[in-house]
């Protein structure tokens, strides 16, 4: 078993040097680079589609979909007027630092001010898999329940950033903020959250002005190579 | 590379072969065991929540529940009525047929009718491991999008039967059944289907009456040893 182990650890090993390289590629071109991660279905390209458009005169915007299968989510992501690539992992149930690494050879990344990494839809294997992106974000929806935090602890803990989708169906399901809430504070306190729908609108502005700011702070902080 | 290959296919005759152990085991108890795969927060627990009470005067039932973290799962399935063993797989993304096994000498098998393996909310890894169960039901819900069985094919292929959950949601979210349902038909033709709520409790007693008939064909056509 110890040689499994030692296996393990050279591949963890190899991935985070190869996000180090990611991100000092992100740097090199001030591209501020964000993960999207999600349960299947929370919302991910929804979110893309509604971010893409409110920031796309002010950035150019790219987005790499990972999926295990089809381009649905890079044609999504490339119709809401983003540079798009899609990974199929062939199988594999997360990104890696490899896959963003050849992704962003496909890209033009020196003519881009944001990319958004979409990660595949699973709430366990992508929060063990550095990516190089700046910025970690969880997209929690309300239909998936109150208890996530507390059953998939790992990915919340890593988080930058929290958001809370589908906050428009709250009314059709019993779902408890504060037992929800209290379980995201306990493993990661004082998370950045915002609660939004991507179907009625409500709380995209103020996620879009947010993202604003952190990609000027970011060009202002990152200077020209 | 090559080696690494090999390793792979090991693990998956392994584990075969052990999901047929654990299938000899439920055979000579005589115990119809059901396997339970969905995206995290599709209902699976729920679902059991609805199947225990309405089954359980005709049978014995219990329930193994598979998740990376906490009893919550377990606790409410024994709370519904079953006799509850919970498995935390430590992080893994899947239940496979080791941890069912364990799961296995933990319960008096010979008294139960019906088991219910709960596995980990994910739409990718369960669908690669054999656990030894006589049927691989999917939960899908409503919410996740009517865009999953084009993005999550494998799991589709698999199934003897799709759950569609939280239909009482459809006047609110842009599901188009027609879609979903094509997507469903060119991975797994004729497969069973049964749209229901748990919250509502609409379809709940179609799922419960089609199971009893399972149970109870299982027992005719399994002798006892």
């Amino acid at each position: 078993m110890s040689n499994r182990i030692e296996i393990v650890e050279n591949i963890m090993g190899a991935n985070d040097r190869l996000a180090l390289d990611n991100r000092t590629r992100l740097n090199a071109s001030r591209t501020f680079g964000i993960n999207f991660m999600a349960s299947p279905g929370a919302g991910k390209t929804s979110l893309i589609e509604q971010t893409v458009p409110a920031l796309k005169d002010k950035f150019a915007i790219g987005a790499v979909d990972g999926d295990i299968a089809t381009t649905i989510d890079a044609d999504r992501a490339a119709a809401a007027g983003a540079a798009a690539v899609q990974i199929n992992t062939g199988g594999e149930c997360h990104l890696d630092a490899v896959m963003l690494r050849q992704a962003l050879n496909q890209l033009d990344l020196n003519s881009l001010d944001l990319l958004i990494v979409e990660n595949v839809g699973n709430l366990i294997c992508p929060a063990s898999f550095a990516l190089g992106t700046h910025k970690n974000i969880l997209i929690a929806s309300i239909p998936e329940g109150d208890d996530k935090p507390y059953k998939y602890p790992n990915i919340y803990r890593g988080l930058d950033v929290l958001v809370i989708n589908k906050i428009d169906l709250l009314p059709y399901i019993p779902f408890q903020m504060e037992y929800f809430t209290k379980g995201v504070e306990m493993l990661n306190p004082g998370l950045k959250t915002f609660p939004l729908s991507c179907q009625s609108g409500e709380g995209i502005p103020e996620w879009t002005t947010w993202l604003e700011e952190q990609v000027n702070a970011f060009k202002e902080n990152t200077p020209s190579p």
